[in-house]
């Protein structure tokens, strides 16, 4: 309108063509569109709720020039090929799990989380200050993309069992959805991991197919309706002590984006991040009240068998950085962290939480 | 450039004045200057050191049209009259812990911290999902102020003592420097607070005209030098199991601020939010160690004396209620929301960080 009012008022009496004003705008970031596509469901409405999120904040913070469309699992690739995809450039970005992808290298893992690895906060504090990020990165570098940190769900449940687990000796046999490196720990317990996906759980637990199974915690394991084909829910979900969510970027299409653009893509990614794990724990609390009313039996793993989960946790990666240097490099410098990590959360965190606990437990609160 | 290209192909052969051409851009959003300031002074590098990211975040996320400068605590006003600056219209906007104001009501603690309050965590998921920003905002109409969430310290030490704490009556008249809910708390122990300014605490402890002192928590209590003067450090600071710092905006200039802006300074608090926290919890590990190294002696409160403080605080919290109708409001639905946070928490977090904790104490990480 401005415009127009300066070419009248400069005499000229004709309208400028808009394909010719538009340029006036001083070199304004060309108009991108991309495609996000995400390893989850809709119905998973906090992990595909954040993707969302996401695209639009980033529409927000950019003016709408980037302009980016989320897909939900199978829409574009199956929900376990996002990082094929965004490896391949058939799409610019991906929401995963990076241990989705420990077939390929089980370096990625430490970008989620390992069994007994870091807590929500501390893989924060690993990434974001910790020289996770930069050691992520300089991993991703041969497969061609860029992570980004993408949330989390906090510390997960050990999952729904039809039967109780009382020792070490009861996971013998024991037929248990569950994969990665936390099945290749509870193997050598004398668990038979098996790989299912989540439409398929629920009837495999019915039938009996196997004997239990681990999801995430009690706001998405709700939904699946895993209460009511198996009585016992364990906590906690040692192999996730805060699993993280990753958002890969192609690292051609990351590295021609406009700074300003990157700008927006990262501080969106924090804003979900925060957003995510807080809707978690918003979330988990009613859900766990109902699945415990609706008479889930909830019980806690017998320390020795995580002593034993620990104990084959820690030969694993040991025997794993003998053959990977790639894990070993990040594992030596993780590992220290985690240690410190945890001397100091055991301190005032861990103090606060534990009377807190007891109260709770004495319906004091 | 191109503006006067199309000028010159429009065949006008003169160059476009720059104050006419400006308005060619379509209708860009103004060229803002505004003022931060903090409560907290520059050798507090984390608190500091949010607030300078977040005035730098804010400038890229608006092309540099929203500036905002950031001031240190005295700077402009000092740190505990941020409040009266933001709300008079001083300054735009200022980072500050609320409950620096519960001398004009109570209810603004909720914002930071009451005694045996939220976690981190927790926090997080009440202000952002839990109605906790909305409850404090309409509480903050009536000071003339917005608040957003703007990072916390994770749950604080409970801070230096000259002796041993083995029983409530060793609480019977120390004299403490302890502000706000917790020292009305530790009063009824016998406690008797003193309000000290930061700058003042090492002295005071050290000629003993003080007994003991809270300040945050390892990585800044250091630098107070506090371990020199009080040999017992004591978890936890069951009165900030989880402070969160606040921004707060006089409500005017909030509201004649344009959207995109507003939508700028939302997420770049949440940027700054996880920043900080996991600064903090970064920072604080190493922090804790040297401290230890150095003679520090850390130490639990007493289990009783934990107990007796919050009966006292629970006690404090149903008469502020009974004659504080806003308190009473926020304490009704924030105290179920803690209930069902603690029963959440203590399964799947706190089983996974006790364990890791007891790992931790056994020296197997």
């Amino acid at each position: 309108m401005k415009r127009r009012r300066f070419v009248r008022a400069a005499g000229l009496g004709v309208a400028a063509p808009a394909a010719v004003a538009a340029p006036a705008i001083a070199q304004p970031a060309p108009a991108l569109r991309w495609r996000a596509i995400s390893s989850f469901p809709k119905s998973l409405d906090t992990l595909f709720g954040a993707l969302e999120l996401f695209c639009r904040r980033v529409g927000e913070l950019t003016d709408g020039r980037l302009t980016i469309l989320p897909f939900a699992a199978g829409e574009i690739v199956p929900g376990l090929q996002v990082l094929d995809a965004v490896q391949g450039g058939t799409v610019e970005m991906g929401q995963t799990a990076a241990y989705y992808y420990v077939g390929k290298d089980v370096t990625f893992a430490f970008d989620t989380a390992i069994p007994f690895g870091l807590n929500t906060r501390q893989h924060m504090a690993w990434w974001l200050h910790g020289g996770g990020r930069e050691a992520m990165n300089e991993f991703y570098k041969a497969h061609g993309v860029v992570g980004l940190l993408f949330g989390g769900t906090g510390a997960q449940m050990g999952g729904w069992f039809r039967k109780e687990i009382r020792s070490v000796e009861d996971l013998q046999g024991l037929k248990m959805r569950v994969g990665g490196l936390a099945g290749q720990v509870l193997a050598r317990l004398g668990v038979m991991p098996q790989q299912i996906a989540a439409a398929e759980i629920y009837g495999a637990l019915e039938k009996g197919t196997i004997d239990a199974a681990e999801w995430v915690g009690p706001y998405d394991d709700e939904r699946l309706g895993l209460n009511r084909v198996a009585p016992w829910y364990y906590a906690p979900g040692w192999w996730e002590g805060g699993a993280a969510v990753t958002l890969y970027i192609g690292a051609k299409a990351w590295t021609a984006l406009p700074p300003a653009y990157r700008k927006a893509v990262e501080v969106a990614c924090m804003d979900v991040t925060l957003w995510t794990i807080a809707r978690y724990d918003h979330g988990n609390p009613a859900a766990l009240r109902k699945l415990v009313e609706g008479g889930t039996r909830l019980a806690a793993f017998p320390i020795p068998v995580l002593e034993a989960s620990i104990a084959a946790a820690s030969q694993l990666y040991d025997e794993i950085a003998a053959r990977n240097p790639a894990f070993a490099r990040i594992y030596a410098s993780w590992k220290s962290y985690r240690r410190e990590q945890a001397q100091w959360f055991r301190i005032a965190e861990g103090g606060f939480d534990s009377f807190m606990a007891t109260q709770s437990a004495q319906n004091k609160l």
